[in-house]
Order: structure tokens, then C-alpha cells, then sequence
């Protein structure tokens, strides 16, 4: 088992003499981790991530100290504020103790001057990940699951994020730990995996065991193979990219059409959601709907004309050039979506309104819920929101922020902030906030367009009928 | 949805005045394909294979006669003798229903000089295709589903096989029957379909749908997007074949191992499997284990070595060379597996035991059943045998033939027919019968390695414990 650990370590280059950083939540996974690097002689320093979050956080830290001085291991604990990061940025607490733990991590690789980043996601996790991406459709990329060797990653270009247990089961981590009498800490409220993964792990996986009982071994070795078919198809459209690409700056890239249109549909596709997670690249799914929208203007015969990708993205197509810009970059003063002051629109559903700066906000019924809340733990497109209907006092109207307007936004349980200092936070360019649209459900606002929904208005399992609202730019010239 | 039916056609380069081949059922699927191309005014002929297998059989060829009739199609009707097809090649009657019907279809379409023969499987058929690969996880291959357009095919290098409703569900066919009161033959006995597919369409799908309604859509959506990924590979695969490839005959393959050493590692892959369909284009499945131990021979250091492929394929490094043969082209007189005339061998559990010329048989116990027997509606090497360890009597016995022996083979419904027989029909070659071994269950035989198992003791839904045997060759030289 630690020669599989050593094989993977080994084939991402890394050496004895390297240093690495090593992620030690105190949990099984974590804690068998720090064992197995230990065994096998590694150079390496802990660090703990403390996020507050639980009574019991205070004295795990203590525990996991003397996990790390059990083994002579050098340990760093740092305290993240989880709590007002995610009310700041305005995201649920389960992501922002995600990006807070990850970027305490590669903090302290840099600081330590260290050659990786090593984490405990083990084989089953990888499982539940690659059944996560097929339910949601996404494709190759997704299918590969986890990758052992992540450079680039959302947190360095220089510094990989390395997973060595991606081989090894659940359940030889825990005989291990019970042969060896280690004690690892469990989470009995289970907070790190969501509803989803955690429904997943007790029905979905027993149940598709049923039908093929080494279905988890399957699903492994499926994404072993899959990620050597995906590099090819990469390697390929990081060629096409550099050949393809003019030039590129704060938000913005260009590229030449022509010759873009003539890779093959696979390249094309992997080019556009290159270019998207350039932009963006904490972005943890991208959208196919939102590939085919961009390769569907590419294609077609319009010649200056443009598109919403995804998460506020676009693709504008501009003589012999398309662009993919962040809608930041893309918008002067005088082209941010706006209504009048004293304007209250009232919201028939369906229906369409021109707003001004040739903004139009589209809102419908949609008795199909896409589930797509749950699935991505997040809807990666802020001009767009699902709500639900049962939720909602109609009807909606459209207007300006008012003095003392609060949200509730979505992923802060109910905890509300001023729309003032929500647009202060987002960074929501400071000439477009008077006349930014919000959308209000009886006095309550619903949705920031281009921002947040907020939390009682979410989709949630018992969700039957569904409200979607969409707020895009054309353009006739 | 009829325009979606006419691109999927165009895109297949067939036009009004190629002629269609069309296999109808007269199930919902075949009948609507009908209305279908003909309200788009493809010139076709509509071919209906009677199998006769059920009572009703004859009337439904009347009923289909009648379709054909009302549309002003003109309809050609064959008979196909699938039990003694089964019994003869010793296959089961579904697959020997399949591989006559398609036979039919296509010597029809080489009668008529059609461009192309036209089956109804429709888009629920493609996620429950897609479903079945990926629980036995056979990649990017099978994650694609079938194709729209294929060739070549099992039973034809010219003539292409077309799905054009693989973009149509099986509820808009039902209503458009419905809507224009056409009345399709509902096969109650659900012959063509089997146990498993079965057990997903009405199992496993609705429980997915419960963690993404649209799973159905999602999944139709991924293979699209994932047979232009391979499409990409395929081409770099043929690419290496062409600049790879030595000589080719009948039952051998020879290539240069050093390039092919210097292919990545996901084309190695499509190259062996290429390899091997070659061979045998009607395989349905390519197991990823023989791949794997292509790959390891090759890669290994070991200068002149073989493998056991599947089905009776076997890899040989020689030289600079490596070769892939049938184990009939490979092997001379005085190389088939034998034991001595009046030798009988009791087969301990676990066990290995060497028999004449280089040949070794191995038997072990399996607690985990995989299932691989349902997975695969058969096993496609014939060189190993998974049994059920409770229809067994031990021990088992290794021996030669004996007049008078029977084996009731796998597919044939408790059909008896002789050894001898079946030694003839299935090209066993002549020398090697007399001292050809044989695996006995008390007064049984159970299996005749490298050709059939038999039916009783073959691997169900309640197997818990499994005797896995494997015979193969080794040489030292």
C-alpha cells in the first residue's frame, strides 16, 4: 500500500530532499497520510488548518499537535475566519472554509519554500467526485476525476497540488489506522462533504454495487484511463492555443476565428473552457450549455456579434478576432445594466424587458428543476437564478437599491448584510450601483443580478416549481 | 423531430435517391423509423426478419406486411433458423437472433444495393447502452454509446450501419404513434431485451433521475461530446497503425515495437484494441485487463515473451517485432493444450497443474463474483471459465474426451448436444481433439476450455461463491 503512495509521489517528481507540505485535518485520511509520507522517509511540515467553526475545533488542534509530535513532524496550525470570509465574499460557509483551508496551505508552501502541497483525498472520494461529474454531464474532464498531480491549480502556478491516496481505499486507511492503534478525529457532524456527496456515498455507490459489485474499481480505473485520453486531447489545444492566440491583458483575451474554426469540434470545445478557466480558474464546472452557445456564434455566419458564457464571461466576435472577456473588462460607464431611479417593474411570468443600455432581463416558469444548485453547489452564472416559487410574493418587481436594503444572500444560514456593503464587497463598479437592478419579492430582495440570491429563496430538495430569471446584454450594432 | 431524423441522415452523406435498407420489427421503435423516412421521402426497402421463435411469429410478419403495404413500401421478408444457428455455433438464442438478424439485413441491402441499412434504436436505448458500458468500464469507447453512422461494421465493410433515432426518445415515438392511432407490435415477452438492460430501464434509471431529473438528457448530451473526443484519438491511432504495421494476414498481425514504445500511453491503448478487433470485429466488449497485459509485455524488458490476449488472442514479442495471432494461426500441430489419453486430473482448490506442450491450467476460488457473465451477456475469452461453486460436485476432474460425451452449453436452454459435435462445428482442429482437455463435474462435463461452458453451471443472479479456471500457455523459450 505505501509503495502505491510511493509510485504516484515518485511519478510527480518529487524526491526525498523535497520538501512538502503536508494537509492535516486530524482525520483518517489526513492523519494516515502523515503516517504514510513519515514511513517512506519524506521531508516534510504539517499544517493544520483551525477554521473555528466547531466547539471541538480548539482542542482537535491540540490532538493533531500530538499526532505530529508523535511522528517528530514539524506542525503549523493557522486560524482562518471562515465566518466572515464567506459573509464578506458572500458564499456558503462549506466553500469559503474550502478556499481559506487550500490558500492557508499554499501560503505556507511558499513561506516554508516547498515543493508541493500533499492532501488525503483517498480512492473513494475519488469515486464519489467521478459519479458527481456524470450526473452533472460534464464530460471528459470531469470523468477523470481528481487528478494526482494538479499544476496550474487555483492556487499557484508554480506549486502543485499533489493527492497520493488517490489509490487507496477507504477501508485500508481504516484498517491500517485500527492494525496500528491511531486514532484519527471524525466529524460526526460531517460538515466537510455536502448533502449531495454524502448521499451519494450511502445509496448511490451501494446501489450501482448491485448491478456490478466491483463498480468503485471500475469507476477507479475508468478515470486512470481517462486521464491519459484527456492529456492527449489537452496537449493538442494547448497547441492550438498558442498558435490561435493574439493577445491577452487584464480580463480580456483575443484570438484569430479563422483558425480556430478550423480545429476539430473536441479542440474547439476544450479551447473555449481553456479559455473560460483562464478567467476564472477557481471555476469548478463549466457549464456545457455555455460551449455550445460560444461555438454556436463562432460558427455562425453573424460577423460582429456576441455572447454570455458563463459566470459573467463573454465572447465577442469582432472582425477577423473573437474575444472572451470578463464582463468588467468588457463594460464601459454607460453600458452596465441600469433601470430609471423611480422605475418599479412589475414581473408577469413569462415575460421579457428591455432594461437600459440594451440590458434585457428575461423571467419564466420552469416546471423541470435542472437541480443544478445541488448538483454544482453553487449556479456559476450570476446573471442567471433559479428560485423557488414557493418561496416567492408576487409579483416580483424590479427596482433600484433603497436606504437600509438588506439580502440574506445565499450560503451565510440566514445571516443578512446591507446591499450598500454587498456591492461594496463584490467590487460592483462603484458608477453602476445606483441604477443596478434588484429584483424583490414583497419587501425582501431576491436576487442581486450578476451577484447573489438570497438563501430562502434557494432551490432546495422539495423544490417543485421553479422561477428562472435571466439578465443579458444585446447588442444590434 | 423529424428534422432532427433528416440531419442525422444528411449528416450520415445519404441522400433521397440513395436507398435505404430499413429493419422492421414492427415494435413502436422500427415502425415509427418508417413513417419517419418515408414522410421525408427516402427511397427505401423495408426488410422484416422472421425469427420465428414465438407463436405469434407468423402473424406479426402478416402485421409488418401490412405496414409496409399502407405506407407503399416495399417489404422483404426472411426466415432465419436461430435454434439451430444457437445450437450449431453454441450461442445463446438472443445473440443468435441478433447476429441473424443483422446478417439478414445486410445481405439484403448487398441484394439491393442499398447504401446503407437503417435500425430504429432510439435515445433511450443510447443512456441504457451508455449505462451498461460505464458499469463495466469500458471507457471512452463505450461511454459514446452506438454510433449514428458505422464503418466498418461486424457484418459489413461497404455498407454502413445508421441509427437516425439515436435523438429521439422513446416517448416521442409513443406519441407520435399515438397521435396518428398507429398500433406498433408490443413484444409482451420482451424477448430481445435482457435481464440487465431490463433491471436499468426500470431500476437504475428512475434512481438516478432522483439526483438529476435530466440524467437521461445529460447522459444522451456526454456521448455526443465524447465520440468527437475519440474521433480525435481514433485518427491518431490509425495514423500510428499505418506507419506502425509490418505485414498483416490471415490471423496474424505484425508491427515495429519500438515505435510503437514511443506512441502515449492512451494510444497504445486504441492500438491494441484496434489489434484485436481486428481480428474479431464482432467482439463486443474488449476487456481492460487484456490491454493492460499487452502493454506490460511490451513495456517489460523481457526480449522474446507472449500473452494470453482474449478470446484466444495472443500477444508475442519477438526481435524488434511484435506479432498479434489467433491461437489457431499461432499455434503448429504439437502446441495445443493436451494430456495424456488416460489421464485424469483432480483438481485441488486452489491449484496449478502443467499440462503438454507449455500449457497451464489453473483453477482458484472467488469470493466476489464479478458478475462480469451478466455484465457481458457472455465471456468473451474462452480460454477462462467462472462457475458456480454450488452446482458443482468435487472434485472436479480433468480428462480427454469419451464416446458418448454430452455438454449442455451455455445459451442453448439445457439443449444437449456431443462433444464430438461440438468439436466439429467449432473448428477445433482435427489433431487436437483426441487429446484435448476437458473439465468434468461428477458425470458432467462443465467445461471445454477454449470453446464453451456449460449452461447449469454458469453464474446467476444468487451466485455467492465462484471457481474461476484459466488455461494458458507459457514458454520458456
Amino acid at each position: 500500500m505505501f509503495n502505491r503512495i510511493a509510485n504516484i509521489i515518485h511519478e510527480c517528481q518529487l524526491q526525498g530532499e523535497n520538501l512538502l507540505v503536508v494537509g492535516v485535518s486530524g482525520g483518517p485520511d489526513s492523519l494516515f497520510l502523515l503516517h504514510a509520507l513519515n514511513f517512506l522517509g519524506y521531508h516534510m511540515v504539517a499544517v493544520h488548518v483551525n477554521h473555528g467553526l466547531r466547539s471541538e475545533a480548539d482542542e482537535e488542534s491540540e490532538q493533531v499537535k500530538q499526532f505530529a509530535d508523535d511522528l517528530v513532524v514539524d506542525l503549523i496550525t493557522t486560524r482562518v475566519d471562515v465566518i466572515s470570509y464567506a459573509s464578506k465574499v458572500s458564499i456558503s460557509i462549506e466553500e469559503a472554509a474550502r478556499v481559506l483551508r487550500y490558500r492557508s496551505l499554499f501560503e505556507q508552501a511558499k513561506i516554508c519554500g516547498a515543493s508541493a502541497v500533499v492532501v488525503g483525498h483517498n480512492a473513494d472520494d475519488q469515486v464519489e467526485t467521478i459519479l458527481m461529474h456524470l450526473l452533472r454531464g460534464s464530460g471528459l474532464v470531469g470523468l477523470r476525476g481528481m487528478g494526482f498531480f494538479t499544476l496550474p491549480n487555483p492556487w499557484s502556478v508554480e506549486i502543485p497540488l499533489v493527492r497520493p491516496l488517490l489509490s487507496t481505499w477507504r477501508a485500508e486507511i481504516q484498517k491500517y489506522l485500527d492494525d496500528h492503534h491511531i486514532k484519527a478525529i471524525y466529524d460526526t457532524s460531517n460538515q466537510d462533504i455536502s448533502f449531495f456527496r454524502n448521499k451519494l456515498r450511502h445509496e448511490l455507490i451501494p446501489t450501482l454495487e448491485q448491478y456490478n459489485p466491483s463498480i468503485r474499481q471500475v469507476l477507479a480505473r475508468m478515470s486512470l484511463i481517462l486521464k491519459d485520453d484527456y492529456s492527449i486531447l489537452e496537449e493538442l489545444t494547448d497547441k492550438a492555443w498558442e498558435s490561435i492566440l493574439i493577445k491577452e491583458g487584464s480580463g480580456y483575451l483575443a484570438f484569430q476565428t479563422e483558425e480556430f474554426l478550423q480545429l476539430p469540434i473536441s479542440i474547439q470545445r476544450y479551447f473555449l473552457r481553456k479559455a473560460i478557466t483562464h478567467h476564472l480558474p477557481g471555476l469548478r464546472d463549466v457549464d456545457f450549455n455555455c460551449i455550445e452557445r460560444g461555438l454556436t456564434l463562432l460558427i455562425g455566419e453573424k460577423p460582429d456579434s456576441q455572447t454570455d458564457l458563463i459566470a459573467g464571461l463573454r465572447l465577442v466576435k469582432k472582425g477577423t478576432q473573437f474575444w472572451i472577456t470578463t464582463w468588467q473588462a468588457d463594460l464601459q460607464a454607460g453600458e452596465y445594466p441600469a433601470i430609471m431611479i423611480d422605475e418599479k417593474i412589475e414581473l408577469q411570468i413569462p415575460s421579457t424587458h428591455l432594461l437600459n443600455n440594451d440590458w434585457q432581463f428575461e423571467v419564466e416558469e420552469s416546471r423541470n428543476p435542472t437541480m443544478d444548485n445541488f448538483l454544482r453547489e453553487g449556479n456559476w452564472d450570476p446573471f442567471q437564478a433559479w428560485l423557488d416559487r414557493n418561496s416567492l410574493v408576487f409579483p416580483l418587481i424590479i427596482r433600484v437599491r433603497s436606504t437600509g436594503d438588506k439580502i440574506e444572500p445565499l450560503g451565510l444560514n440566514g445571516h443578512s448584510i446591507k446591499i450598500s456593503d454587498l456591492m461594496i464587497n463584490l467590487k460592483l463598479p462603484k458608477p453602476a450601483r445606483a441604477t443596478w437592478p434588484i429584483v424583490c419579492s414583497g419587501s425582501e430582495i431576491v436576487w442581486v443580478p450578476g451577484y447573489r440570491i438570497c438563501e430562502r429563496a434557494r432551490i432546495i430538495a422539495g423544490t417543485s416549481e421553479v422561477i428562472h430569471m435571466r439578465l443579458h446584454r444585446y447588442r444590434t450594432t
